[in-house]
Protein backbone atom coordinates (compact mmCIF):
# COMPACT_ATOMS: atom_id res chain seq x y z
CA UNK A 1 0.00 0.00 0.00
CA UNK A 2 1.79 3.10 -1.09
CA UNK A 3 0.58 6.64 0.07
CA UNK A 4 2.27 8.35 -2.56
CA UNK A 5 -0.48 9.47 -4.91
CA UNK A 6 0.65 8.95 -8.35
CA UNK A 7 1.00 11.78 -10.81
CA UNK A 8 -2.31 12.14 -13.30
CA UNK A 9 -0.13 12.42 -16.28
CA UNK A 10 3.34 12.74 -17.84
CA UNK A 11 5.92 15.66 -17.46
CA UNK A 12 6.23 15.60 -21.02
CA UNK A 13 3.66 14.89 -23.81
CA UNK A 14 4.29 12.08 -26.31
CA UNK A 15 5.35 15.02 -28.94
CA UNK A 16 8.04 16.22 -27.17
CA UNK A 17 9.35 13.14 -25.60
CA UNK A 18 12.34 11.92 -27.20
CA UNK A 19 11.50 8.18 -25.90
CA UNK A 20 7.86 8.36 -27.19
CA UNK A 21 9.16 10.03 -30.39
CA UNK A 22 12.41 7.24 -30.88
CA UNK A 23 9.37 4.39 -30.18
CA UNK A 24 7.90 5.13 -33.42
CA UNK A 25 10.77 4.93 -35.28
CA UNK A 26 11.84 1.93 -33.61
CA UNK A 27 8.16 0.21 -33.16
CA UNK A 28 8.55 -3.39 -33.10
CA UNK A 29 10.24 -6.84 -32.20
CA UNK A 30 11.11 -6.97 -35.98
CA UNK A 31 12.44 -3.29 -36.59
CA UNK A 32 15.21 -4.10 -33.31
CA UNK A 33 15.81 -7.39 -34.71
CA UNK A 34 16.88 -6.11 -37.70
CA UNK A 35 18.92 -3.71 -36.08
CA UNK A 36 20.47 -6.16 -33.91
CA UNK A 37 21.32 -8.37 -37.59
CA UNK A 38 22.86 -5.73 -38.48
CA UNK A 39 24.82 -4.67 -35.35
CA UNK A 40 26.38 -8.09 -35.02
CA UNK A 41 26.88 -7.91 -39.05
CA UNK A 42 24.23 -9.45 -41.17
CA UNK A 43 23.93 -7.48 -44.60
CA UNK A 44 22.00 -9.52 -46.98
CA UNK A 45 18.38 -9.71 -47.26
CA UNK A 46 18.10 -13.37 -47.19
CA UNK A 47 20.18 -14.01 -44.35
CA UNK A 48 19.06 -11.70 -42.15
CA UNK A 49 15.80 -13.28 -43.40
CA UNK A 50 16.97 -17.21 -42.08
CA UNK A 51 18.62 -15.64 -38.86
CA UNK A 52 15.39 -13.88 -37.34
CA UNK A 53 12.83 -16.39 -39.35
CA UNK A 54 10.77 -13.14 -41.14
CA UNK A 55 8.56 -13.43 -43.50
CA UNK A 56 9.84 -12.32 -46.92
CA UNK A 57 7.36 -9.25 -47.25
CA UNK A 58 7.35 -8.39 -43.93
CA UNK A 59 11.39 -7.95 -44.06
CA UNK A 60 10.91 -6.13 -47.29
CA UNK A 61 8.43 -3.68 -45.96
CA UNK A 62 10.71 -3.09 -42.65
CA UNK A 63 14.05 -2.24 -44.34
CA UNK A 64 12.02 0.22 -46.82
CA UNK A 65 11.10 1.82 -43.80
CA UNK A 66 14.05 1.58 -42.15
CA UNK A 67 16.21 3.25 -45.08
CA UNK A 68 13.28 6.01 -45.17
CA UNK A 69 13.63 6.93 -41.46
CA UNK A 70 17.31 6.90 -42.06
CA UNK A 71 18.48 3.99 -39.57
CA UNK A 72 19.74 1.79 -42.57
CA UNK A 73 21.21 2.12 -46.14
CA UNK A 74 21.62 0.08 -48.73
CA UNK A 75 25.56 -0.75 -49.81
CA UNK A 76 26.86 -2.29 -52.49
CA UNK A 77 30.00 -4.88 -51.87
CA UNK A 78 32.42 -7.37 -54.08
CA UNK A 79 31.37 -10.83 -52.28
CA UNK A 80 34.79 -12.53 -54.21
CA UNK A 81 33.44 -13.38 -57.56
CA UNK A 82 33.36 -10.31 -60.12
CA UNK A 83 29.68 -10.00 -58.82
CA UNK A 84 28.73 -6.38 -57.51
CA UNK A 85 25.67 -7.47 -54.50
CA UNK A 86 23.76 -5.24 -51.80
CA UNK A 87 23.13 -5.40 -48.71
CA UNK A 88 22.39 -3.21 -45.76
CA UNK A 89 24.25 -1.43 -43.15
CA UNK A 90 23.87 1.37 -40.32
CA UNK A 91 24.10 4.72 -41.30
CA UNK A 92 25.25 7.20 -37.97
CA UNK A 93 21.56 7.69 -36.80
CA UNK A 94 21.73 3.31 -36.89
CA UNK A 95 24.73 3.23 -34.94
CA UNK A 96 23.49 5.74 -32.67
CA UNK A 97 21.35 3.49 -31.49
CA UNK A 98 24.16 0.87 -30.49
CA UNK A 99 24.00 1.64 -26.68
CA UNK A 100 20.35 1.30 -26.37
CA UNK A 101 20.91 -2.14 -28.25
CA UNK A 102 23.64 -3.13 -25.41
CA UNK A 103 21.33 -1.64 -22.60
CA UNK A 104 18.71 -3.78 -24.01
CA UNK A 105 21.36 -6.72 -24.10
CA UNK A 106 22.15 -6.51 -20.76
CA UNK A 107 19.03 -6.34 -19.45
CA UNK A 108 18.23 -9.82 -21.03
CA UNK A 109 21.49 -11.17 -20.15
CA UNK A 110 20.54 -10.31 -16.45
CA UNK A 111 16.67 -10.83 -16.31
CA UNK A 112 16.22 -14.00 -19.17
CA UNK A 113 19.60 -15.20 -19.04
CA UNK A 114 20.18 -15.80 -15.32
CA UNK A 115 23.04 -13.19 -15.46
CA UNK A 116 24.76 -14.49 -18.69
CA UNK A 117 26.68 -12.34 -20.75
CA UNK A 118 25.69 -13.31 -24.48
CA UNK A 119 29.11 -11.19 -25.17
CA UNK A 120 31.89 -10.05 -23.94
CA UNK A 121 31.79 -6.39 -24.82
CA UNK A 122 35.70 -4.54 -25.15
CA UNK A 123 37.12 -1.25 -25.86
CA UNK A 124 38.49 -2.17 -29.30
CA UNK A 125 41.55 0.12 -28.69
CA UNK A 126 42.22 -1.09 -24.92
CA UNK A 127 40.46 -4.73 -24.54
CA UNK A 128 39.18 -2.93 -21.08
CA UNK A 129 35.74 -4.59 -20.63
CA UNK A 130 32.68 -2.01 -21.46
CA UNK A 131 29.30 -1.85 -20.14
CA UNK A 132 26.01 0.37 -20.92
CA UNK A 133 24.37 2.21 -18.32
CA UNK A 134 23.44 5.98 -16.72
CA UNK A 135 26.77 7.53 -16.61
CA UNK A 136 28.10 10.38 -13.85
CA UNK A 137 31.32 11.43 -14.17
CA UNK A 138 33.66 8.80 -13.51
CA UNK A 139 31.26 5.66 -13.66
CA UNK A 140 28.03 3.91 -13.41
CA UNK A 141 24.90 5.75 -11.61
CA UNK A 142 22.32 3.14 -10.34
CA UNK A 143 18.87 3.61 -11.81
CA UNK A 144 17.22 4.27 -8.05
CA UNK A 145 19.49 8.09 -8.07
CA UNK A 146 18.35 8.84 -11.35
CA UNK A 147 16.28 12.14 -10.76
CA UNK A 148 14.40 13.98 -13.40
CA UNK A 149 12.61 17.54 -14.75
CA UNK A 150 11.75 18.62 -17.89
CA UNK A 151 14.23 20.29 -19.67
CA UNK A 152 14.17 23.81 -19.33
CA UNK A 153 13.81 24.67 -23.13
CA UNK A 154 10.06 25.75 -22.89
CA UNK A 155 8.23 23.43 -25.37
CA UNK A 156 7.27 20.40 -23.39
CA UNK B 1 31.33 0.21 -52.42
CA UNK B 2 32.61 -1.96 -49.46
CA UNK B 3 35.55 -4.84 -49.84
CA UNK B 4 34.14 -6.68 -47.41
CA UNK B 5 32.44 -9.79 -47.28
CA UNK B 6 29.71 -9.49 -44.77
CA UNK B 7 28.80 -12.09 -42.07
CA UNK B 8 26.10 -14.73 -43.63
CA UNK B 9 24.80 -15.29 -39.56
CA UNK B 10 24.99 -13.63 -36.28
CA UNK B 11 27.18 -14.87 -33.97
CA UNK B 12 24.52 -15.70 -31.34
CA UNK B 13 21.45 -17.45 -31.95
CA UNK B 14 18.36 -16.21 -31.00
CA UNK B 15 17.46 -18.50 -28.39
CA UNK B 16 20.80 -17.01 -26.80
CA UNK B 17 20.93 -13.38 -27.65
CA UNK B 18 20.01 -11.20 -24.31
CA UNK B 19 19.21 -8.62 -27.05
CA UNK B 20 16.78 -11.02 -28.73
CA UNK B 21 15.45 -12.17 -25.94
CA UNK B 22 14.57 -8.91 -24.51
CA UNK B 23 12.66 -8.04 -27.96
CA UNK B 24 10.20 -10.48 -27.14
CA UNK B 25 9.48 -9.36 -23.23
CA UNK B 26 9.16 -5.86 -24.95
CA UNK B 27 8.03 -6.65 -28.46
CA UNK B 28 5.86 -3.40 -29.58
CA UNK B 29 5.65 -0.06 -28.88
CA UNK B 30 2.37 0.08 -26.57
CA UNK B 31 4.86 -1.87 -24.41
CA UNK B 32 7.88 0.58 -24.62
CA UNK B 33 5.30 3.47 -24.19
CA UNK B 34 3.84 1.96 -20.96
CA UNK B 35 6.96 1.59 -19.34
CA UNK B 36 7.71 5.28 -20.05
CA UNK B 37 4.39 6.08 -18.35
CA UNK B 38 5.30 4.26 -15.23
CA UNK B 39 9.14 5.09 -15.21
CA UNK B 40 7.29 9.03 -15.66
CA UNK B 41 5.40 7.75 -12.37
CA UNK B 42 2.22 7.91 -14.19
CA UNK B 43 0.13 4.62 -12.65
CA UNK B 44 -3.42 4.78 -13.16
CA UNK B 45 -5.22 2.52 -16.10
CA UNK B 46 -7.08 5.94 -16.97
CA UNK B 47 -4.59 8.14 -16.86
CA UNK B 48 -2.06 5.92 -19.23
CA UNK B 49 -5.06 5.49 -21.80
CA UNK B 50 -5.16 9.33 -21.61
CA UNK B 51 -1.64 9.62 -21.99
CA UNK B 52 -0.45 7.43 -24.50
CA UNK B 53 -4.00 7.14 -26.65
CA UNK B 54 -3.86 3.00 -26.71
CA UNK B 55 -7.69 1.29 -26.81
CA UNK B 56 -8.61 0.00 -23.54
CA UNK B 57 -8.75 -3.65 -24.50
CA UNK B 58 -5.21 -3.34 -25.68
CA UNK B 59 -3.82 -1.61 -22.82
CA UNK B 60 -5.84 -4.14 -20.69
CA UNK B 61 -3.44 -6.63 -22.32
CA UNK B 62 -0.80 -5.29 -22.28
CA UNK B 63 -0.59 -4.75 -18.51
CA UNK B 64 -1.52 -8.37 -18.24
CA UNK B 65 1.09 -9.62 -20.35
CA UNK B 66 3.69 -7.11 -18.43
CA UNK B 67 2.65 -8.45 -15.40
CA UNK B 68 3.23 -11.82 -16.02
CA UNK B 69 6.45 -11.14 -17.49
CA UNK B 70 7.16 -10.10 -13.99
CA UNK B 71 7.38 -6.56 -15.45
CA UNK B 72 5.21 -4.62 -13.69
CA UNK B 73 2.72 -5.02 -10.60
CA UNK B 74 -0.18 -3.68 -9.48
CA UNK B 75 0.22 -1.65 -6.32
CA UNK B 76 -2.55 -0.44 -3.65
CA UNK B 77 -2.59 3.24 -2.95
CA UNK B 78 -5.03 5.02 -1.17
CA UNK B 79 -6.01 8.89 -3.48
CA UNK B 80 -6.46 11.31 -0.46
CA UNK B 81 -10.13 10.07 0.09
CA UNK B 82 -11.02 6.97 2.22
CA UNK B 83 -11.07 4.59 -1.10
CA UNK B 84 -8.51 2.24 -1.60
CA UNK B 85 -6.95 2.44 -5.38
CA UNK B 86 -5.07 0.35 -7.67
CA UNK B 87 -2.40 1.79 -10.36
CA UNK B 88 0.88 -0.15 -11.54
CA UNK B 89 4.71 0.25 -10.86
CA UNK B 90 7.49 -1.08 -12.29
CA UNK B 91 9.36 -4.13 -10.47
CA UNK B 92 12.54 -4.24 -9.87
CA UNK B 93 13.09 -6.20 -13.17
CA UNK B 94 10.95 -2.99 -14.88
CA UNK B 95 13.00 -0.28 -13.16
CA UNK B 96 16.37 -2.27 -14.35
CA UNK B 97 15.01 -1.12 -18.65
CA UNK B 98 15.43 2.26 -17.14
CA UNK B 99 18.90 2.67 -18.56
CA UNK B 100 17.68 1.54 -21.94
CA UNK B 101 14.77 4.13 -22.17
CA UNK B 102 16.80 6.85 -21.17
CA UNK B 103 19.10 5.74 -23.93
CA UNK B 104 16.57 5.81 -26.24
CA UNK B 105 15.34 8.96 -25.28
CA UNK B 106 18.92 10.72 -25.70
CA UNK B 107 18.84 9.28 -29.56
CA UNK B 108 15.53 10.79 -29.73
CA UNK B 109 16.90 13.53 -28.49
CA UNK B 110 19.85 13.94 -30.25
CA UNK B 111 17.65 12.29 -33.72
CA UNK B 112 14.84 13.61 -34.26
CA UNK B 113 14.36 16.35 -31.82
CA UNK B 114 17.30 18.25 -33.42
CA UNK B 115 19.76 18.12 -30.00
CA UNK B 116 16.80 19.55 -27.53
CA UNK B 117 16.71 17.32 -24.43
CA UNK B 118 13.70 16.18 -23.12
CA UNK B 119 14.90 15.48 -19.49
CA UNK B 120 17.54 17.03 -17.51
CA UNK B 121 18.84 13.92 -16.01
CA UNK B 122 20.85 14.46 -13.00
CA UNK B 123 22.19 12.30 -9.85
CA UNK B 124 19.46 12.71 -7.29
CA UNK B 125 22.50 12.68 -4.39
CA UNK B 126 24.60 15.71 -6.12
CA UNK B 127 23.03 17.19 -8.88
CA UNK B 128 25.98 15.98 -11.53
CA UNK B 129 24.23 15.54 -14.93
CA UNK B 130 23.49 12.28 -16.19
CA UNK B 131 23.67 10.56 -19.88
CA UNK B 132 23.36 6.95 -20.48
CA UNK B 133 25.69 5.14 -22.92
CA UNK B 134 28.96 2.46 -22.82
CA UNK B 135 31.01 2.75 -19.99
CA UNK B 136 34.48 2.03 -19.58
CA UNK B 137 36.19 2.53 -16.25
CA UNK B 138 36.17 5.88 -16.25
CA UNK B 139 34.00 7.08 -18.80
CA UNK B 140 31.72 6.67 -21.91
CA UNK B 141 33.15 5.08 -24.98
CA UNK B 142 32.14 6.09 -28.06
CA UNK B 143 30.25 3.28 -29.89
CA UNK B 144 32.87 2.87 -32.90
CA UNK B 145 35.13 1.37 -30.31
CA UNK B 146 32.64 -1.16 -29.14
CA UNK B 147 33.99 -4.75 -30.32
CA UNK B 148 32.59 -7.61 -29.09
CA UNK B 149 32.94 -11.29 -29.40
CA UNK B 150 30.52 -14.23 -27.91
CA UNK B 151 31.24 -14.87 -24.39
CA UNK B 152 33.31 -17.67 -23.34
CA UNK B 153 30.57 -19.75 -21.68
CA UNK B 154 30.22 -22.27 -24.54
CA UNK B 155 26.42 -22.03 -25.41
CA UNK B 156 25.75 -19.32 -27.80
Amino acid sequence: MSDTDPIRTSPVSMENCGAALAMTVVPDRWTWLILRELFYGVARFADIQDDIGIPKSVLSGRLATMVDTGLIQKEAYRDGTARTRHGYVLTQKGRDLVPVIVALMQWGDKHLKDGTATLDLTDRRTGTPVKAGLVLEGGILPARRLAFAPAAHGDN
